[in-house]
């Protein structure tokens, strides 16, 4: 076995993949066998690392030109993940609430700990309303401090929704 | 009443007050004597306002600094929120989970629906551990775009701490 | 006591007033002490029934015309309910989920069994996105049928929101 | 692949199918091979299209009729959906509540923020009752604004019960 | 203390009271300074002893005639339960559920064991609906047997709603 | 298809199935082959249809005659359902509590809003103890009223039982 | 203070209080100022401990020879628990399930764990039914082994309830 | 058919073996297939009757003797359940907590509603400290009354623990 | 205000007192009123500081000479806080589960992502049984290693206790 | 069969097995065929018991240097387990929280009775923050006292993460 870190890939197990469209496990499976990240998927799509994964766990629409790059990227029919371009999906199942898996728990915990603060700073700077989820968009980048530590930025970005006065 | 929109202040009431420590009360009601933004008073401290709200809402300490300027500042008596800077936080208690105050639902949202694609994203950038959520910042911050409309930016930046072996 | 029937009132009682705000206690009764339907009240400030009920349960915003308005119907002082107009709501606490009050549940019971009919026809009238529930109205409407029957006509209109791409 | 835009169609994936009778997928799948959309069917059967979408997710009758139509039109035998018309559904079972699906969340939110406003918009204009979800019907319509805007407007329209005096 | 056993009378504690309206206190101690069982007080108001042991509970409304008996019989003014009269039952919230008082549970047991039977009897015998709870009345009886055991016998009644076809 | 409306039966689909015993499917299937209700069985077993269908929703013991009964009725073998007989009812695991079935939650609602009722009004009558829900019978009857109206008759009779004094 | 161990008492605190009816507190503050056990308070009624025990919880109905005889051991008016006595108990209230508290979590966790075990062996020895929990007593008793060991020795002893056949 | 009433078995169906280990299915049709009580296994291994079934449940471990004689008495290899004997119970899983079962339920209700006094009791007459659930045994008696009623006695004993000083 | 750091002290806040015997709220005053650390009072003790901890919180007994110390110490009559002394904890309610506490929820993690390997690990090498919880000890320790980093040490010391034969 | 007691091995049945990934299954098969003990394996590794015992249930990572080690001393390819060295644990989903499992449950009682002790003495200790469960180590060791007792000493060492200030 080599000396070198192999690159480590992200996979689903049965467990999870129950949970999941049947999509998931075509395209996973195939992201495996070619070794590909999601970062290596994302650039040739030309989206977000955070998108990408997101059509893999089935919480994201993939356009008909996605789906054809997908297929020739992956070796995979288009047909294998029809569901994925021409059906709508369900999202929000991808995994327990509260999640126990202690990544996703770090988020969840952000919330708890700071919504209240997120709300009032909000609410002070735009007025009554939300940040939308859905006219939205995030990315994950890597930053690297003075003594050489790695920091996880995430940025979250949605469109500012005013209540409706009616 | 004024033509003008009044600036408009996130403020506790006695139904959320019950879930918070005593003081939060007290600093909220003096915030909004003084007709305080969160904004303003942060630079004030130079703190970000997310830290500074979290105090507010009894999640996050104050410095013996912060609360000489908070005292000065709100016109309160640095006593009456001894817990706040001697004291240690009892962080989470804020709200209820899952949120049902909107605003913060929608946070939790993008949890539940990105919570397995920011980890595989991470996973494969990082390795395997976690963002931290401790050793770790946040900020607000509102874009205008072309079209002139808003959005919300909301950072988070948190150490990445791999998993140890052992 | 008169055999016409008296015109009954919306009100709170203590056990429910605990997970308002404050003001909710305040104009509930004055409302009640002037004998004011929603209806009147809403006709006063020009909104919609449903909107001014939610100001009155801390669930929606009033504007400083609208505070202006319902302290002189009401004959409230505007400070009594100044969070209501100044602060910003903290929605969703009014009652527990899943509803136990008949009424609401019987709202709740249409989202459990046509919610994704709901959204299969939506998805595929709008594409892949959801109606906003913030830039929103709503209103109420009684219809009665040929054979003297009366119907509730809710009428629930929001933006339609299409997930970005990114 | 084509440059326009193909209709998408509502589908269910295995992990939904799990929770919905089994002649759910057959109907789904017919549906999708035909590239036929709800609006089509129900056009086809003289009904709504949400009454026909909770069809096909096992949430409402069908009657001899509508097998004899749905059967010609999709080309799967009636037998294939017996029980949808000769028995009765379980309804309710169709998706988690609280709902974790982003659009039907919406809903469930307007429940949460405006229940009460419901009741006491509707207790004061119709007495003590309830809006029936039984004897009830509901239709999803699409409206374009002045500026282009769409708007989703879903309307719930259920008989008055007034609650029996014993 | 005499040798005959005393007539026993049902009465709320403050910690059940917090969960109803602030008149059932008034209404229940009233009841027991003047030794009333809801028998004799239904048949003073020509209702059943379940309604108006519901409305002293907060879960049905009294009608101005019920008040006006209620306020003679128990020696409280009218006013002290004006909005068991004008207002709306906020209804449900009486007790926990799953009930954890042993009578209401075997009430509970009985929907957990028996609720499918029911509805597919109740099915077979009138079609696709329900059973109105609103529309709706039941009474309990005592019946006692050749060997003298005695038997609680509840009715419930409710009108058949048919789903509508839309 | 003919214009008479069929004689529509209560069935279980694979959804409910797995959360029943095996001989369930069995006996359901049998039931629809030969098209019968569960009145018609019940008259042939000289049982009550409520625990007829109990015992088909594997909630009620079958006897060895009834076994027979049944056997013959059906065209099943006695084999088939000998844990129906020979075995011991697991109740309670038919459906999710609270109900998600409108007809069944219903049945629940009655208890959520009444269930405090009944407990006053049985132990002015009965004393400290509660209504059997072991040694009890229940049937369901239908009665037409004055203006054509269905309305469904549920009687609960459970033998009286005192708490013991120790 | 000396050196043998005093006798300890169970208490309430204000904690646990808010769950009981107020009468507790009067019952528990009387019984540690006279310093009595449960044993001696049970010995003076002729009752059992854990019925004792019972009625301070709320749990139990005493009757009035036991008001009489508590009074007086505990020099407290009779009429400061009538409830106690002429009402009825509202039961299960005392504490959270699952419990938290560690001796009361050890029987939950054998229900929890020998549940079907019991239910296997009771089958099998008397039939379809259930040992009834209301025609019911209970003894705590203390063996002590040869090597000096104490066990706790916790009968339950039901009556034999068969299911009824209807 | 026999006129004799048939001794009835403890049985486990599908929908539970699957919360169960694989070896409890093999135990439980073996027993079945022989006819025997957990009263005749018991004495053939010399255990308690509800250690027995605990083993068949996979709640409790099996000594290579008991496999031995388990393995003799119903005619199935030792190794067919090799898990029971070397490996260790995953114990807890074998229903669902509350339970909904009504036998196992009224083992529940009796720990809700005499928990705390049981605990009160325990804690007079032994201290500060738990009743074990692991050293630990229990058994099942039938009683006959005078009045040839019967009566389950169900016994549980548990070394006492005193909390540590620390 | 000094530049030096303060030494910064647990207290609790009036949301958290009411969970906690009211007690606690005595001791923490008096200990926050002298400035003293638990590792101080635990040394005047003799006791470990988590078990010191635990008697403020409520969830540990304190013996007559704890109290006398303590009483010294803290300059609060014995008496105000008698029912840590005479009466018996009544555990596991200080907060909620899971806990919302990011430093105790980490604890609670590690139960959730090691537990089965803790029972794993443990029953090879122990046998079939439990670690005690109740004669049990623990401690917190501070180690700083080569880097300067500083680890926290948590020692659980319980007595090993195998599951009974019977 | 041997008098001697042989070595007993922790093992996974399908119950638990369908919650974990599927290499699992393989590894623990692989291990009993083995008659291996996690300390065997974990001396062979180089790692901690709790850590190899963690990689079998899929909560933790392996290193391609424990997969061959792995590999060769199991007799199990590397590629039946690829997804434990490339993939990322997907933690937590093990078992249920609430622990049903009395060993596991234990170690939950210990974080919920001392949870707020250790959370003030940590404190106090290291300043406002968490001990680590990323940057964590643990070990199982087993003491023998004088009375020849056997204890468990479970240690739980992570980082000290103190929060940041922003």
């Amino acid at each position: 076995m080599a000396t070198e870190q192999p690159q480590r890939l992200a996979s689903i197990d049965s467990s999870l993949a129950a949970r999941l469209p049947s999509y998931s496990t075509v395209l996973f499976e195939a992201k495996t066998a070619k070794g590909l990240t999601f970062e290596q998927i994302a650039q040739r799509l030309g989206r977000s690392e955070v998108a990408v994964a997101a059509i893999f766990y089935g919480q994201a629409s993939a356009s008909p030109e996605d789906a054809q790059a997908l297929s020739e990227l992956l070796g995979v029919p288009v047909d294998a993940f029809r569901d994925a371009v021409l059906g709508f999906p369900d999202r929000g199942r991808a995994g327990p609430m509260p999640p126990v898996e202690p990544l996703i728990y770090r988020l969840y915990e952000i919330v708890q700990n700071y919504g209240y603060a997120f709300k009032a700073v909000i609410n002070e700077k735009f007025g009554d309303g939300i940040m939308s989820a859905i006219c939205f968009n995030s990315k994950v980048e890597k930053e690297v401090d003075d003594q050489g530590q790695s920091w996880v930025v995430i940025t979250l970005k949605g469109k500012w929704l005013p209540f409706t006065r009616f």
